[in-house]
């Protein structure tokens, strides 16, 4: 393990999100709430410490896959904590746990909060917490169509597998190339929202930072009451739209760009996605229909909600813990399947519950024919054992840290169905979830321990898991 | 698929059943609480329908793989039928779908009940209630150690891998024999039980109906208030002790009881088994003390409740539904792993439990060294990759069973903890949950639909999943 050129890397790294607090330094100026100096006084800080990484370790370039591990981890867990500066130095949140809690659920683009009050807070804090989840989703398309084939984690290999894209091999061989090719669609369909906002009414700053939140797939919103504030068919429709986008394979929307629109139906994962998503929200739509909503409404919110959930975005425009059972049963169930592999979506992901399925189907098959070799097929490809394998150690390493933070959640006093639901929606970094952290609260009264066991759980999931467990092994930090 | 063979064989076993429907007639006589003609008719309906299978059947005997499904299934179906006839034809129970979930919740071994008022129930009934559980649990043993090797579902695969036993193939080579034989070491081993009850003072008829709960790992008490009804630390003791027994793989109290009690020890199941129970209830002790309970009654209560959950047995001494949440999640967990295998008890078993968290560990070794070939060890036996994957195979259709019964009984307006803790109470065979169906509660407010479709769970959860699933696909009814 070469740790000095694993700190060289997050030097970097550190450098680059101390730049972007500048821009929240800007925006703080142009408001003039006061929070301008305490921003860019946490830049100052993170250069620094960044530029110390740097320089101390400057002659430190040798990364391999054990060091890619690290780099991604802490790198996460850095920015982590160099995005919590803002909050503490402004005073916008003075608890260290809570800015470490804000600043792990943005930069995952989990988007819980444990903020009550968000509309008093000034622009320039605002405009950072959203950011975070911007400049996170950059970094999980970096990660989950570059990063994560080179460290053979299995989440691209299952990519290729179904849709080949510009993926770190096939477009260009190097990691910065993809990484640049697929920012300029991220920065592309966030225009586009902005703009599309902005035609309606939404003013410049809550226009960006809800489309920060949305191609984020993040959550966090400037209102106090989410998108529910508006109470605009337009702007639901608007950022349904962008959520079902920013929950799809960004690769799919690199060549829909190009011009190659078909194949966004030639993935078999975008036709299932797009499946379980009309499907849910037709069926909350008739339960909504029951409770007396006309259909526009009913539509609309049942559409708004499933999209939010099932891409693990997490904006809210009802509270969805009033409506009847079965459609709270049914969006616990989208938040452990999550968006698409390479979108910004968390989550098990869509192609990882498709192959279950298939895969749960041969087992029973293989009890009457126990002698036939069974494969599994994506399209026209078919799977590997290795990957098969894979997928079903992910829903078992899944299942594990379920199991472990609600058993960490129930220790700390946290009722069974907080803390169940809760370990969900911070693994699988949705944000609200059901019961004392339902889309009508938050984890503000969450014990402290409990909000650091939930960071590490949005972390982790964020990551694949994989790349956090790893760290955890004895083999790992062996010679 | 050989349907009269499959039929004439199901007679059989109505036979069976009826006869031992004659046994509880008896009781009723010698009690004259006027429930012996109810009960003598349902055995008589029960064993005309039977010869009936037999006799126009009677020139069909081969039976394969594939009708071997059938007959434990639509076996267990069969008596689960048979064995409402004597609470409906009595009157103790009116309605259909109550008396056939009880009666199926009795053959499962599961323990789950809709009586409210059990104490007024005439002596008959009730000794047919807890009678249902031991030929149940006497089924399990035959069937979990003697058919399902014959079947190739891989339940007794890794058991043999484990702890090589009586198996059809190695201490006879016919089933008849090895289920002889285990019946000796169940009857004994209930004889016992029956006795230290009486020892303590319990009459014959509770001490006889608890013995058959608690060796079938059942939990049908004839009390309302189950064991706590005795507020005593020898009954709970003993019922602890026979639980756990209950809990153990049959073929090593076979060899304990020919001398070789060493046996017990060279188990890493039975290790890791009673590893699991002490550590779980010593845990639950220190949570007790800290509510303030004395030593003794803390390690009383949390033993046997702990064990009671941990074997999937279901009695109760106190309602831990008003415990810490923390024990309230141990609890729910150990609901998921259940007994070992071999034995009576449900849940996914304790060999599936350690299989599946060898192989998340090796799956994280095998992010640093892809190229290393990792075994999974029981004991000095290396497990298959075969027998691997079948134990992740069954826990992906265990969740599956698990999501699917948590919807259907979410749809039907059961809230959600009762949805989820149900569904797992249900499928892992146990009985009390926690939320409508803890401890102090049962199934009594089910909708009807929710009834039925938890005893299909008990049913499928009592057969290993796989046994009833299979009949479920379309390549089982082709030819």
């Amino acid at each position: 393990m070469n740790y000095r050129a694993t700190l060289r890397t997050i030097g970097f790294i550190l450098v680059f999100v101390a730049a972007s607090m500048l821009l929240s330094v800007g925006v703080a100026l142009i408001y003039g709430d006061g929070d301008a100096l305490g921003i860019f006084a946490a830049a100052a800080v993170t250069t620094l410490t960044g530029l110390a990484f740097i320089w101390f370790n400057r002659k430190h370039r040798d990364l391999d896959i054990r060091e890619g591990f690290a780099v991604v981890t802490f790198g996460w867990l850095s920015i982590s904590l160099a995005g919590m500066l803002p909050f503490l130095f402004t005073g916008a949140i003075p608890s260290i746990t809570n800015a470490f809690f804000e600043s792990a659920s943005g930069f995952t683009t989990t988007g819980a909060s444990i903020l009550t009050e968000i509309e008093g807070l000034p622009h320039g804090v605002l405009f950072w917490r959203s950011f975070t989840h911007w400049i996170g989703g950059m970094g999980i398309i970096v990660f989950s169509i570059a990063i994560l084939p080179f460290l053979g984690v299995g989440g691209m290999q299952m990519f290729k597998a179904e849709s080949p894209g510009p993926t770190a091999d096939k477009l260009t061989p190097r990691i910065r190339g993809t990484a640049e090719i697929l920012w300029v669609v991220y920065v592309i369909l966030t225009a586009a929202e902005i703009g599309l906002l902005m035609l309606g009414g939404m003013d410049w700053f809550d226009s960006a930072c809800h489309a920060f939140g949305t191609m984020a797939t993040g959550g966090f919103s400037t209102k106090n009451a989410s998108i529910g504030h508006y109470q605009s068919a337009y702007f639901d429709w608007v950022i349904t739209l962008f959520m079902f986008i920013a929950g799809v394979n960004f690769s799919l929307h690199y060549y829909a760009m190009r011009g190659q629109i078909k194949r966004y139906w030639q993935s078999v994962e975008f036709r299932f996605f797009l499946g379980v998503m009309v499907i849910a929200s037709l069926i909350i739509t008739g339960f909504r229909l029951l409770d007396g909503l006309p259909f526009t409404l009913a539509l609309r919110e049942a559409a708004f909600q499933t999209v939010s959930i099932g891409t693990t975005t997490g904006y809210a425009t009802a509270d969805f813990e009033l409506w009847h059972y079965f459609p709270q049963i049914l969006l616990v169930a989208l938040m452990l399947m999550g968006g698409m592999a390479g979108s910004t979506g968390g989550g098990m992901k869509a192609v990882r519950v498709m192959i279950l399925f298939k895969q749960a189907r041969i087992e029973l098959h293989r009890l009457i024919h126990p002698n036939t070799i069974y494969k599994i097929r994506m399209g026209r490809k078919v799977l590997s054992a290795n990957i098969v394998q894979n997928v079903l150690a992910f829903f078992l390493l899944y299942a594990l840290l379920f199991a472990t933070g609600t058993f960490a959640l129930a220790l700390l006093g946290v009722d069974h169905m907080t803390s169940m639901i809760g370990t969900i929606a911070c693994l699988s970094n949705i944000g609200p979830g059901l019961g004392e952290v339902g889309p009508a609260e938050n984890y503000a009264h969450m014990p402290v321990l409990a909000k650091w066991i939930l960071s590490f759980l949005m972390i982790a999931g964020r990551l694949e898991l994989y790349t956090v467990l790893v760290l955890l092994t004895k083999t790992y930090w062996e010679r």
